[in-house]
């Protein structure tokens, strides 16, 4: 059994760490911290995870994880970056959900941050956890980045797109909306039901910190530069991801289903749709899938892409959970075989 | 007093146009026509108007309109046309909340609503009732085409842009997210709450209905083509439409702000937000307000609008009964002052 | 015109308030406090205020309140009651929103508000403002101790029951279930939507503040001893609080609905529902009235009444500018003559 | 593997049926049936099952069914006891979510069902399918009417007070909500989420089909006859019942949550949280778990319980499953032991 090790286990993506190894036939959670909870009961805080998980949690040091194989940091942004050298030199694994290592220019992740990165030094070595691109480099990484949800959910639908060569790049389009648990479990007044339910608005559009991590990992496989506007969307749902996707295309006459289908055929957890179809977040709830369609409206000039995952989870805690299947030589699958909670 | 009927009073248009008359202070509802619930009281079926409206719902036939002033159609789509010449030769005024009489070359209108049109030569002198671009036409109309919720969103967000000729008009996009009453009070599968709350999805993606509409009303008002991706979603609330608008700009260095500021300064129902600002489908629940922002992510070449209207007011309701007002000669405001239901 | 003062600005029955307040024939707001919005516009906090408030928050201090007629307080328990003598003594009647004039036995006040009542000399004189109850005491009144939303709904509900002396008091059960508004604008982790959204829970079953204000209260109209057992919910909607009620029946062979509709005849704001009906809180949103439906299951020994309200007026603003105008002489519908916003 | 068929296979049981067994070691499904549907793919008409449902649905025909060890009917109520006796007659085991079996009484079932029951005597050898109370005879039996969701939540409040003989009888209430999936995946206008969203109400409160149903069960424990006002109410989410259960006590002193936890220390999907809690629907979505707290409100003479249940699966299927384990000699747990889907 792998031992894992979890830093911030009070937040969602941490919790949802709790609620999908709970199930993970390959590995025991040791150690679950958190500051502000040490010393309390896992499940008296979630009492979903009663009668799974019987920890208490401890304070995240050094000292409470040296028995870990991996460690998964639930945490804040520029927390991991403290711990992550001591953890890598006792020869523990680490899968960050938080952003501290997603960036290969330091001064762009410092500029977005607004901090100081302690160990830029790791940005190097760090493996950007998309397993759809970056699979081989994952079974040998020490340090995982794992990738942001709307970075997921926009990188995996433009990628056969990009690859292929067959849109102009420079004038990319992410319309991206979220579920509100992408904001985080923080006492805040903008969170509250009463705010955020029944409503909809964008936020952040001059500019949000996904932008330079998105353009970055699509720059890499793109011919051409990238040009991308990205809008994020709040939605009064809990969980989903929805990015419609718009592209010029170069060439109207490609066939983009079939395009979409071979690229994803041997990907366990990008499942391409039927042509015509319109994916929905809520087919994926609770699962590590993303489903994707592709369109080309009055078979015109423009690609329009639909790709959905759960935030949480193919967009945080499960693709974490795959991105540690991978570099411990596991089933892909283990853990994550779920079909989506629907209704 | 204004003698007013409503034919199809049962929709959710039509209880809307019953909300908001009740409380304005020129009219007087003297008709209101349901074919399923002829017979009943409306405040049996709508127990929020108990107190407002003593009045049973009749047949929908020209006999039981005689009286009326002006006759708000609140009808399926291909209804009003079967009525409309006969009402107009009665010397009634008509405003259409449906589709029948907005597309302006019959044979568009066919193919998108897959009927014969049966008084196409009425198209001509119907007037297409967005306040902001036809108020002159409006005062003089007896017939008034009231635009759709998608297209009156999209509109008054790229309208400025185009009029003042700073957008290239090749590759526009519409990303329109809308709540569940858009869809009507029918019962079906995909509108139960099971169906569509905490979910997100989009529909339509290959035509709308809505695109035509928009490209004709455009087109109109552009130096240079037209071309639009439009793409509906739906959101897991009750009412609002959320339109994210973008748009290549010929010119990277102007004056957004104050281009729209100008452009909107003297109309009563839209509501330019100051530079950076989100607009909330929430701030203008129950109003006939179009709340409006403009940006330019990271000074870009991509200029992206927000703009939020209550679908059922400014959407539908409430421009029909603006409409109203200026074809009678009414201050503009009136019945339509409210503040928004916030939260 | 009379002038306004409102303290505490910026929670949700502040600016429902604000938003009533903007659509009043007979009123000026002359004066927002706000302790941590000082000197920001109102309209800045609010957007859906833009238009119809042009003031800017300032301290909530005595001097600022001077030209006021009457003063609402919209602040967290404990507040109002630093402030009331000084006003009073300046001849400015007041409207207490929370609850520091409620109860009328200062120990009972302090055991369940957890403070020293720095002024329970005031408590004799303040009126508890609940119209259907008090409407001669609220005319002479110069401060209204304005009810809490949950023992609204239930006093309108149990009152005609009491009053006719038809149950056994020392059984009463009210089972209340409140919108997410009700805990107020203040950041906190259980008010996220990601909390609250798409599940529903007791809470405060041991003890909640508002046991001891509705025990008072009816205690006040009953012949006989009354012993309630009160459990609030939390219902994943913003507005609304649905009481469902139920009282062993004494004879139960008594005409309630009869009963009902004639001890609310000449209420403005009460509305009986016919025999058989299900009140829903949608019909009610936004407006000051409280609808009504008295059943006995079976034609049994038990009565059961459903009596739902908005929360933040008729169980909050609504309900404190009925006393208002009540206060100052003018018509009772004043301001409050809305329609449901259905759906 | 147990060879299962699902009859009546597009409702919301239904898909749950086949999302839990998907996942179930010990189960092949092997037939599903839609008179509807027949012919359609499940994953086209469910894109949750993508990948793990590649079956077509059937005609409801026995045909179709003979190689099944165990049938479950997910259909409307009357359908099943159509066919349960020809299957028993194949020596197919049923379990059956509708009503046809739960009610010992057949003309008490003719009377709420509306409906001649044309197998009266197959009631005698049906069991009652909840586990807590009739395991033993779950284990022999080969036709189980599968309790009702609202029963179930109920039943499991009351029994241990019941059995224990510590509250009188003669005064039971439940008042008790459930979300919208209850009422099933068919067109209507009720059940719209512009009808049922941002909106509480109660219904049935003259008469509700589980109240028979909840009735006989406990009459059944009960040494004393049992009077019980059930009251459902709608809420406005999707997955959940919370049932709120009030007796008055007969002896105030008894420890209730020792009485509790007592009574349930070895049953695995029922749990008695700590003293002091209020359970949360969303802790137990998507799961077969109970959770319950007790209460003792002012230590006076009324008990209170709180009983939450995902209506789809402790409520309907999962259920379901588990007495097909108890049936079939499997680990109770088998294909049910998830963690709650929260937030």
């Amino acid at each position: 059994m792998i031992q894992v090790g979890i830093v911030g286990g009070t937040g969602y993506t941490g919790v949802e760490l709790l609620r999908l190894l709970a199930m993970h036939p390959g590995v025991k959670v040791a150690v679950v911290t958190s500051r502000a909870e040490k010393g309390l009961r896992v499940d008296a805080v979630y009492p979903n995870l009663r009668g799974f998980n019987g920890l208490c949690f401890v304070a995240p040091i050094i000292e409470n994880l040296t028995a870990c194989d991996v460690v998964f940091f639930a945490t804040p942004n520029a927390t991991a970056m403290h711990m992550a050298k001591d953890l890598l030199a006792a020869g523990i694994k680490i899968v960050d959900l938080s952003a501290d290592f997603r960036l290969k220019d330091v001064s762009v992740w410092q500029q977005w941050y607004g901090a100081t990165h302690v160990c830029p030094e790791l940005l190097e070595q760090a493996v950007y956890g998309l397993p759809e691109t970056n699979r081989e480099a994952i079974k040998k990484a020490s340090l995982i980045a794992n990738p942001g949800c709307y970075p997921t959910a926009t990188q995996l639908g433009f990628l056969p797109l990009i690859k292929s060569n067959v849109i102009d790049t420079s004038m990319l389009i992410s319309d991206a909306k979220s579920g509100v648990s992408g904001a985080g479990r923080s006492a805040s007044v903008v969170g509250l039901m009463s705010e955020s339910g029944e409503s909809f608005k964008a936020y952040g559009v001059p500019g949000h910190r996904h932008l330079p991590e998105i353009s970055q990992e699509l720059e890499h496989v793109s011919a051409t530069p990238v040009s991308l506007t990205f809008t994020p969307h709040l939605v009064p749902m809990i969980r989903g991801i929805h990015a419609t996707l718009y592209a010029p295309l170069k060439d109207s006459s490609v066939d983009l289903q079939d395009l979409f289908e071979t690229f994803y055929a041997d990907e366990p957890f990008v499942d391409v749709l039927p042509a015509g179809a319109h994916p929905d977040t809520g087919d994926v709830r609770g699962t590590n899938r993303c489903q994707i369609a592709v369109h080309q409206p009055q078979d015109g000039g423009v690609v329009t892409v639909l790709s959905v995952i759960d935030n949480l989870v193919k967009g945080a805690s499960g693709q974490a959970i795959h991105n540690m299947n991978i570099m411990f030589g596991l089933d892909e699958l283990s853990g994550l075989n779920h079909v989506g909670l629907y209704p």
